[in-house]
């Protein structure tokens, strides 16, 4: 029995696919920390706790493909605290980011047609290019600047007549780094130039530091036709498992094929939904304190980063990520190590290996990312761990 | 800004694209039997909304990609009451059976490739073909047999070298047709014969009447290799909005190509799942009056039918639909002017068309799907719309 060629190509998930060695190692009794994983350990607001429990319809019904009304008129006051002018017809709710990523994908670009995407890049993007089966071609940003864009005739130079869309993650995961204004715009202009639509994916809008500011694809100037905002409440309320998102476009056109994709799959799931909407006004004395503990942690890991010889990294400004440059051969290799081998206090730590994060052979091999979603005492000691690892590590293979 | 070909193409849901008409008959002030869409109005049971109500997890987080243990455990209970012989590794939990049916269809055929259907078929089987690039060839089965499956050799005589699966529903959606086990035999027979897969879809497995037998593809001998289950707690809880399906299958390859597809959206929702568990032990004490209740209203439904002049339509064996030929030329205009121009003390009924059901063009314009899932007062008071709604259309447009 021979299985499609997307099935024998779609990748396994690079976050994931080093968890066996992981279990293997609880099993031992081993603590792991995961730093693998964009798995915050912050408490769901109590407000959304509240609203699973306080669901009383007698009939779990279906909702509107397209997404309950009352939520989606919860996001137009969301999006508008943040000058994001949009109605609730230019907004569908999706099963997470993940699906409002495939529909933008799928939307926007025939089997075989090319999506642009500056690498490193969240490594799901591949998953969802191979359901659809889109060809995602990379254009390859360094740490050197930060992981920011080349200017536009670099970018420009990656067009093609297959090219559809640039989709960037902006702040960006695995890179942390948010795109100043003026890099917004400049796509939004190439977008317009060469009539691409733009896929943005904008979770992490509220995880900026150093009170830099976002800008949304939503507000470069007379990008209605190109611009397609894609989002999600996982990061933003620490509610990964209520699998809600949404995607949103001032392009009719784009809404009403959405519609189609989203009227396949009847709807979102119904209480989720009620749950994110009892976040959806949550503001500043829910974000402030929140934003302040993770960037505690950036400087955290950042710093302890700092003091292992040899380590390349870049300070990252938003998200909750940083890509690191490890003197190692092949993190892939120290990872599973640390999972098997190493440990201290019967602790030991997993990131995530960096080459998933490519879609150029060869790049990221020895680059881990580390996803700063525990708490500060948990996230020492396993910075610790990795510290120790290494030079453990480069001793017996040195 | 040009769309992708799938976009452009991808069909608009017969069941819910004619709603706009309905929400302006509601906005008449006139109430809308909805016999057009399988949402049933029987409660969900109270041990799910508890389940809801009892979440406490501090952090609603990811859960695995193929699902939570305890609920796959849970799953491999639910199947083994039904003779259904599976253990926990083969089943990943989906976001509904929609997630399903698309991640069956992408993990066997490549795109381009071919899925034969027998039609009328659920029409979301269309959308999920155009988004994954297969190609669904239809064997057009008929009213006059029950929509029984033809003999194998008339199946058989649609397979070419590009056929990768043969998609059934078991019983069947929009037809109420229980296939009997020699028949469920056969096609496994066939699969076997030109290495097939079967993907058998069983949401409405429990939804049998006069006592007849469901077979489960699980249950034919020697199709490890072949036999892919989808499935969906929607209709047999009444959940239709907590999203929670799952697929199944023996063969180890197609699990871990799966569970690849299903790493790439991370997880099915965390909440829901649990509220799903909660159903699982759920046996004939619920099971039985609901049973009893739908063929009721499948009784009320039929012999409704029968009273109307010149209607053709075959006595449904399982599921909640049927499918009716009515005497007008198009069911569509006809669902179309009933919403617009037709009430009875204030009520009207819709019904979905019947062309949407099929993929051979031309077929089912005058028949409709009828979704008997509304109590018998208000089914008998829809029924009455309708017959006195065909005889007012025919002495308009006759």
């Amino acid at each position: 029995m021979k299985l499609s060629q997307r099935a024998m190509e779609i990748q396994a998930s690079p976050i994931r696919k080093l968890m066996p060695h992981a279990e293997a190692a609880k099993k031992r009794g081993l603590k792991v920390y995961h730093l693998n994983i964009g798995q915050p350990d912050i408490p769901t607001p109590q407000v959304m706790i509240d609203a699973y429990h306080s669901f009383s319809d007698k009939v779990l019904a279906y909702g509107p493909s397209q997404g309950l009304d009352i939520y989606r008129q919860g996001l137009v006051r969301y999006y508008s605290r943040y000058g994001i002018n949009l109605n609730e017809d230019e907004i569908i709710v999706t099963t997470a980011g993940s699906e409002a990523i495939t529909f933008a994908m799928m939307v926007v670009a025939e089997v075989g047609e090319e999506i642009l995407v500056p690498e490193p890049f969240y490594t799901n993007y591949n998953g969802f290019a191979s359901m659809s089966g889109i060809h995602l071609k990379p254009i390859t940003t360094v740490g050197e600047n930060g992981y920011q864009l080349p200017p536009a005739e670099v970018i420009e130079s990656f067009i093609t007549k297959k090219t559809k869309a640039i989709l960037i993650c902006n702040p960006g995961n695995p890179t942390g780094t948010v795109y100043p204004e003026e890099d917004v715009m400049m796509i939004g202009e190439i977008a317009r130039k060469y009539n691409l639509f733009v896929i943005s994916d904008e979770v992490y809008r509220e995880f900026i530091y150093e009170g830099l500011k976002h800008t949304s694809i939503m507000n470069v100037p007379d990008l209605e036709a190109n611009a397609i905002l894609v989002d999600s409440v996982s990061k933003r309320y620490s509610a990964c498992g209520a699998r809600i998102g949404c995607i949103a476009s001032k392009n009719k056109e784009v809404m009403s094929a959405l519609l189609k994709f989203a009227q396949a799959r009847l709807c979102p799931p119904t209480v989720d939904q009620l749950a994110a909407l009892a976040c959806i006004d949550l503001g500043d004395e829910y974000f402030h304190p929140l934003i302040s503990e993770y960037e505690a942690r950036r400087d955290l890991t950042y710093n302890a980063l700092l003091q292992i010889p040899d380590i390349v990294c870049v300070k990252p400004q938003g998200a909750f990520y940083i890509l690191a440059t490890l003197p190692v051969d092949n993190v892939e290799e120290f990872v599973t190590w640390m999972l098997d081998e190493f440990s201290i206090d019967g602790a030991t730590m997993m990131g995530a290996p960096g080459d998933g994060f490519y879609a150029t052979p060869g790049l990221g091999l020895n680059e881990m990312r580390l996803a700063y979603v525990l708490n500060q005492e948990d996230l020492s000691k396993a910075m610790h761990i990795l510290t120790e690892g290494i030079e453990a590590y480069n001793k017996i293979k040195g």
